[in-house]
């Protein structure tokens, strides 16, 4: 029996478990992969403490960090389901099952794939899933955004004061959002607006150059530009929460101390509803659960 | 007019400031010093990413961090105030006034001092104010928990699993908080508890050797302890909060947005009500209010 199960191995997952090991809980994290969707981020400039660091880079630091206690990893491992017994959990995974008394979901996120040849290829070489995390690598560069919903205009409003030029790639008739931030985007001379465009290709050589369009379902275009920002929305990974309570975007619902609805299970990070996708955000998320979890079994299991 | 004013440079300002200025908003940054309580922790082992820092370098990472941006900083000075008028902020200080759009309250907390001989010479040479942050440097070793309410009781858990012998040091005639806490507590073989007992000094040499007590306002009592941690509450640092609402331990009630309930006003680390007071969690905070604040702006002030 577990004190902590941990889902997920991201910065929210790793500082769980560094708070957990520090308050001597028996700890497990079970896991795909270490370092989480912060470790394909090109350049992180936000993450307080290092100026410059790469995602990668990062990630290899905080997975030393979390080695560095005695906490019990099993990678390469999904957790399908935790499930609430009568106080504590069984948790199911794909290599088998364990118990715990309090778990935390901390599985993040992953973007919603365009699915046009090149995007892959030239993903951290141009192509980005995150504004907020890259756009200041766009300083005075030509870029696309694709989507037309508020992410994709959120996306395109921190560009406006960055970039060149910002053609925004719109598959329906007009955007589609907070009419105060649609009439920002459609004031500025920097934002192009392509409506009924769908996004074909993404080309270049080691970098973007540039991506082939199809207006009205017809007519080719291409376009220069050195960036594209795919923002066609993402989507928690969230197999693990199982009969949690959840918004209406499958975010994990949780309030400012990381509670669930289901008593003893926490949430942090991405997979959660709060709205803010930053590392330095999930780490934070990770030492409360984790906390949290601490104080549960405190007040709630004598005998642990 | 600034589009942001934060008051306070700890970890979660400096965290706002350095999300503001890759945002481009026009940002003053008003404190008394830079790096807050944080900068006086003797190690920090729990700041995701560094094993081993001491808080001075950690803080002056986060400094040097703040200013690699084009943000305003003024030193040396307290905000008094920050006033909401029709839609926007004065905001008066000991150094004049300014005007912003929005605002941050990251002004932290202080611990409440014991006010005893000792106390100021061996502060991080024995004693210390964050068993969360420091229990684990005492692994085997005999110490003093002074006080003998939940936080005292909580460092006393925390250290239960650490340490070799705990003196937990009560000057009222019984523990008082969480029953189950009282119970684990005084099952413990390693905890002794000394009721009706007041702390008079705090010795040494180079770093904490013994206590001087006094019982029953009578007998005095020397005990050996290596470490002594002080757990008789912190205060909220809360003076520019004016009319925001608090809880009763005086604390800004936030949302897990970090929005206060004066719109435009935001508020982030130990000042709050969260209750895990941590860097990690102040700096996630700081983000949160900081891209919070520039939500605001876009929703709600056209032209800025």
């Amino acid at each position: 029996m577990y004190d902590l199960i941990i889902a997920g191995a991201g910065p929210a997952g790793i500082t769980a478990a560094v708070y957990a090991a520090r308050k001597k809980m028996k700890t497990l994290v079970v896991t795909k992969n270490i370092g989480g969707y912060a470790a394909s981020s090109a350049t992180v400039e936000n993450y307080i403490g290092y100026q410059f660091i790469s995602g990668a880079e990062l990630a290899k630091k905080f997975e030393e960090h979390l080695k560095s206690f005695d906490v019990e990893i099993k990678e390469n491992t999904e957790v399908l389901c935790f499930r609430k017994l009568d106080n504590h959990f069984k948790v199911e995974t794909d290599k088998g099952e364990y118990e715990c008394l309090t778990a935390i979901v901390a599985t993040g996120r992953k973007p919603r794939l365009l699915g046009v040849p090149g995007e892959v290829a030239f993903k951290n070489r141009g192509v980005t899933y995150c504004a907020t995390c890259d756009a200041p690598l766009f300083a005075r560069k030509d870029v696309a955004v694709i989507g037309g919903g508020n992410s994709a205009m959120d996306a395109t409003i921190q560009l406006m004061s960055i970039a060149n030029k910002i053609y925004l790639i719109n598959i329906n008739n007009d955007l589609e959002g907070d009419e105060i931030m649609i009439e920002k985007i459609k004031k500025s001379d920097k934002v192009e607006i392509l409506n009924n465009t769908n996004t074909k290709e993404i080309m270049g050589d080691k970098f973007v150059n540039n991506i082939k369009l199809q207006v009205n379902k017809s007519v080719e275009r291409m376009l220069d530009v050195q960036g594209v920002f795919i923002e066609i929305g993402s989507m928690p990974v969230k197999g693990p929460g199982c009969d949690v309570n959840t918004n209406k975007k499958d975010e994990i619902i949780v309030n400012k101390r990381c509670e669930t609805d289901v008593p003893g299970l926490f949430a942090a990070g991405d997979v959660t509803d709060v709205p803010e996708k930053q590392i330095i955000v999930a780490a934070g998320q990770g030492a409360i659960a984790s906390l949290s979890a601490f104080k549960y079994i405190s007040k709630n299991i004598f005998d642990s």
